[in-house]
């Protein structure tokens, strides 16, 4: 798990979006949990799926986490600003993958966790894989 | 990040334990949030190092997260008891690598998850590496 | 806020259950958090609405908390099992007021904390206020 | 519980902050959950103590909540930015008590809460009281 290559390394993001850490988000180590940082991505993700005007909270369809891949680089500490980035990996015809960064807002060569993550857009009925919809192809220049 | 063969499939887990979900667990989705899967595998390996008496907590060295992989297989709902289930996959100088599953309590077929996380020993202070407790290598095997 | 009388002091309960404090609980003080509280006290009460099968989470009516007193009385660590208590305060037209304690499961003279919440059913598109369900009248003997 | 007179009324607060929404503070009822509310206000405490340059997070002693009272007024939504307000109800010898309200970052008649929390200064090894801190009484302008 730990041979994949960093999607962010040299690109250019599709999506990048500041967050600040919160004290809750600490956990008895006294560093931030390993589960916050999928809050971080979620929260990103959707802020930008939202920019993008691509209806994800819909009655009828809607993306889930298939897969996740995440290295832990350094620990995040409290206070602290955090830039989370979107790289577009494969855009396929019922999922996407999108490689992610979060890096300290103030300084991006400091890389707190970087990876993966597949989403599939389903039939929130069914759970069945339904096409993409035209406006996430579009923001992904697809 | 899809092709990683279930660490879970045919084999004896090393550890075991049972959950219960709490209704905070749920998202706006109406299904458990994806990093709450990683709060219940926390929950499940820190009872199990508890149990074989390792060290985790203490003020000089402890494991943390390296790396992280897994496959979302379907929804958790409230109320549901859950399964955890920790396999050994690879027992290295400072770092441990195991496999997990979450599953139905009630019916083990079901299951909601499987991947493997990479748990490396470090030095609390300066955070390099250390090699892992004896009493891990115990449990382990090895 | 610290004169209100212990709502459970002498008293027989309406409902308890038990709950398992998860590690994720503590923050970096290795005390659960005061907000995890909450959380504990609403799996108590969404347990004790299901087994009554009063139907709160319907589409079209549901609980809302209004109001919120809590006396903190000594911290939770990790890990424990923790008993939730409820006691009804007062049945009104549209609201309910429970108390609660959450105590040791193990030593019920222990009592981390108490106090009383007020719910409040509401129409969900409206928000309005609606009278109470029947099933809750009948499990608070009203 | 309700018969407590908004601190925040008509007076101005000792400090005041803007937080950003996150989707995961959403229950299944698509509303902010009731225990998010208590981080929104511990976020604001610390950010308060911490420019006050208040050592709340030493090794010898630190604040913990010993009473809680809120007043839930409407239903707090994704996305959005709020302010959380701290007034000064009352400095005693080891506490002190804050009054709270989040608002609507953007329209301040907008009121989500209010309520107050008495904060009790501890010696964290023997969890009794101690003085508050001249840092904090200084802050508090006593």
């Amino acid at each position: 798990v730990t041979g994949l290559a960093d999607a962010g390394a040299g690109r250019e993001p599709i999506f990048s979006t500041t967050l600040e850490v919160r004290w809750r988000d600490l956990d008895a180590y006294n560093h931030v949990n390993n589960s916050v940082y999928l809050t971080y991505l979620e929260e990103a993700r959707l802020r930008w799926l939202s920019q993008a005007q691509v209806d994800w909270a819909g009655a009828d369809s809607g993306p889930v986490a298939a897969a996740l891949q995440m290295n832990y680089r350094q620990p995040i500490t409290w206070p602290g600003t955090l830039r989370v980035e979107k790289y577009l990996v494969k855009l396929g015809n019922s999922s996407v993958t999108l490689g992610h960064r979060i890096v300290d807002a103030g300084d991006a060569d400091r890389v707190f966790c970087e990876g993966e993550i597949v989403l599939v857009w389903i039939d929130k009925s069914s759970g069945r894989p339904v096409p993409l919809p035209d406006s996430l192809r579009r923001v992904c220049g697809g």
